[in-house]
């Protein structure tokens, strides 16, 4: 009887294990490009006919919640903390470069709907969203989770345009990029705080309820746009660029947001 | 009789004029956008069904002829030509800025099946051809026709990618931006003769079989795609890109290519 709960309990572990890094193989051309991404083993059909996708191209009005899109606005930020961060992780993870810690990245995020903490962060080149039909050079995602077992998501999305000025929040990041897929890169130090200053404490955002914009697809997830787009230099953008490659899914369908 | 006559040429002249003018109303997001170009009025089934569509994301291997590409590379340009050329009008068509000149413009292009001339050049914000799964900033297209009634059609594309200097071909095109859709100026000069030394004549370009990128995507295209981007400065990028918004069809599917 023991040896058979010991059993158990060990197919019960793996079983786990190979849920947890169950990833969806995808990527952005060919077979297994966004226009498959539904056919995917691990992905789902919601990718296809999800009524709530995201990335979305935002109107000019999004962001003025004016004309049609007054009162559009239905979340509201109850309170937002990023701190700086130490001893961080940067992955290649074949489609994107995404940064984490263990036990999580100190910035959080409160919601009517609960408390968000930051899980990781990654970037698109060119950014998923756009504004007025015009897209900007690079889109990151801070992804936040509830701490609950089947967690509710919310994400932040920043851009950052070619200028002549570095970025001071992505130097480290840049100048530590993992080149190959599945490396991992440990970077001492990074300046999260800046990225909530830039951003005017998402004060302005555009937000709206969509879905994660790589399989799966999940739908449920509060998204904050901020638009003023931060600097980096043609350098940075480039290099960041050589990792990621084109890795923006096309704009969704939506009759529903402004 | 006579007078019949005169009405059937009247009706025959109001219907090849209503015929030439006629465009596709599509855009690069929601109802118009790529996804349903094949339903558009005027458009063609061909965006959805067809099996030689462009763009591609283009290997490595592509340029170099090597590995699986080895003789790919069927098409062999037999002369080509661009001069500089006066007096030319860009127009912003919603959808592009397009470069374009009475009587045509003077470059052309000859391939074993015929000679070809430029009829206009337009711009793509970001590149729609990807290389190694990489895009660049911009691609221009430059658009040769044979001169038959139903002309063949071969588009040599350059890319552009953000760097510290000016690009001094696009300097007089970015210097005269139409902002307004339907918009057309004339520019004084314009420099084509740099193009054809900057991409090294062609030498080098990846060839293939494709189609229009844009409605109603014609098949049967030439495809010569020069590798070795060429430099703009973030300011000129920043210009081109307010106007031409996203405008780069997602790749599509292809077996056949490399």
């Amino acid at each position: 009887m023991r040896s058979f709960a010991l059993l158990l309990l060990f197919s019960l572990t793996i079983s786990v294990v190979i849920s947890a890094n169950t990833t969806v193989d995808f990527s952005y051309s060919g077979p297994t490009g966004p226009l498959f991404w539904d056919t995917l083993p691990g992905s789902s059909e919601i990718c296809r006919v999800g009524k709530h996708q995201s990335p979305i191209d935002i109107s000019l009005e999004g962001f003025t919640n004016t004309g049609k899109c007054a009162d559009h606005k239905k979340e509201k930020v109850l309170k937002v903390k990023f701190h700086d961060a130490h001893n961080v992780e940067a992955t290649n993870t074949g489609n994107t470069v995404e940064i984490s810690k263990e036990g999580g990245l100190p910035a959080n995020l409160t919601l009517k709907s609960g408390k968000y903490e930051l899980a990781q962060f990654h970037f698109h080149t060119p950014s998923e969203h756009r504004v007025g039909g015009v897209h900007s050079d690079v889109e990151a995602h801070f992804v936040f989770k509830t701490k609950e077992a089947n967690p509710k998501i919310s994400v932040v999305a920043v851009f950052y345009n070619v200028g002549k000025e570095e970025n001071k929040f992505l130097k480290p990041i840049i100048e530590t990029l993992p080149l190959k897929e599945k490396e991992s890169k440990d970077i001492d130090f990074i300046k999260l705080s800046s990225v909530l200053s830039d951003i005017n404490f998402l004060d302005g955002a555009y937000t709206y309820s969509g879905s994660l914009t790589t399989p799966p697809c999940t739908e449920g997830v509060t998204w904050w746009v901020s638009k003023p787009a931060q600097t980096l230099s043609s350098c940075q953008f480039h290099s960041l660029r050589e990792v990621t490659g084109f890795n923006s899914r096309f704009t969704q369908l939506r009759s529903d947001v402004c």
